[in-house]
């Protein structure tokens, strides 16, 4: 059977550098349910791993224990499937950690996929992206913000910065966990590429 | 500018009657951020209204409590986009005082659009659907189960059951507002019908 082209693609949720609303730049608190939701969405469209990043150690130390109670404790029995998706999730300190394991992974450094709400010049459409992926023996890393964005410095170290999801009206406020379900989607799913 | 036919599609999410583990018949709980992400999914893809369809009236009052907060208390200012995202929301006792509220909304019965994440005889594809949609001024209300999914009771109630949401792997266990936000952007986004 052939790999998919997402078993090359990991995600990952960036908690440090963000922006808030009133764009300072801070750490953001990692949520239970952007780890659950995004490690079933990355389980179902085959994809290799799910980084949270984050600097802050209590942050890390309580997505630790979210994950051993799925992957070892009580809930790992009582729910074989919420593990199967867990089992992708990864701890990074910061962008750079991430992309310098997944290039120990893969023997190169992975390309850096960067998502974002507003569009910019130079973003690439899905089919293209979906193509690009599928060409290459490439590794990829998905990057999603948490708060109110990423840093300028985050999107400066992109291969590549995907257009925004839009709906047929002006309004475009997604939660991350939606937006990343929507862009697997579009990216890995039955009409990806076509 | 003509409206988009999402205009005249709304979205359910059913607490009763669905499964639980044990294929009992429960009302499930609602959920805050179920309520969130849906409704921002909602008004990203023009939809008419979302239903919390329960017949919990505890669960009702919780549910008025966060539409309230965001709706008219401090929330409102804070986050005005939070808030025209849950401006789509409703409460509904059950499935057919939706589709009733609906009738009366649209001058006739909207058509119920089931989902569901196993594939039965006579699925209905998104491409198909949004044509549907498009080549009609029904009115439709999209449903979501809860829990481990809807009865048979709901299915049979049908207009249309949506073939179920498939990524490259044999995993598919999508949350809930994965689920949806997926499919309004399968049926409604900006390569839906194509």
């Amino acid at each position: 059977m052939t790999k998919s082209p997402s078993s090359r693609v990991s995600i990952g949720l960036l908690h440090y550098p963000v922006y808030d609303k009133n764009r300072q730049i801070v750490t953001t608190a990692v949520t239970n349910l952007d780890i659950h939701d995004i490690a079933r969405s990355a389980r179902t469209y085959g994809l290799f791993s799910y980084y949270i990043i984050t600097p802050a150690v209590e942050q890390q130390a309580l997505t630790g224990r979210i994950l051993s109670h799925w992957l070892e404790g009580w809930g790992a029995s009582y729910n074989p499937k919420r593990r199967a998706a867990l089992e992708l999730v990864r701890l990074a300190d910061d962008l750079h950690q991430a992309l310098s394991v997944l290039a120990h992974d893969f023997g190169r450094p992975p390309k850096l996929v960067v998502t974002g709400a507003q569009g910019r010049p130079g973003n690439v459409g899905y089919n293209e992206m979906s193509r690009i992926v599928t060409a290459t023996d490439d590794a990829f890393l998905l990057l999603f913000g948490t708060g109110w964005g990423m840093t300028e410095e985050i999107f400066s170290m992109a291969d590549f910065v995907l257009e925004p999801v839009r709906g047929p009206v002006p309004y475009n406020h997604l939660s991350v966990r939606s937006a990343a379900a929507i862009i697997l989607d579009r990216l890995f799913g039955e009409r990806a590429g076509s």
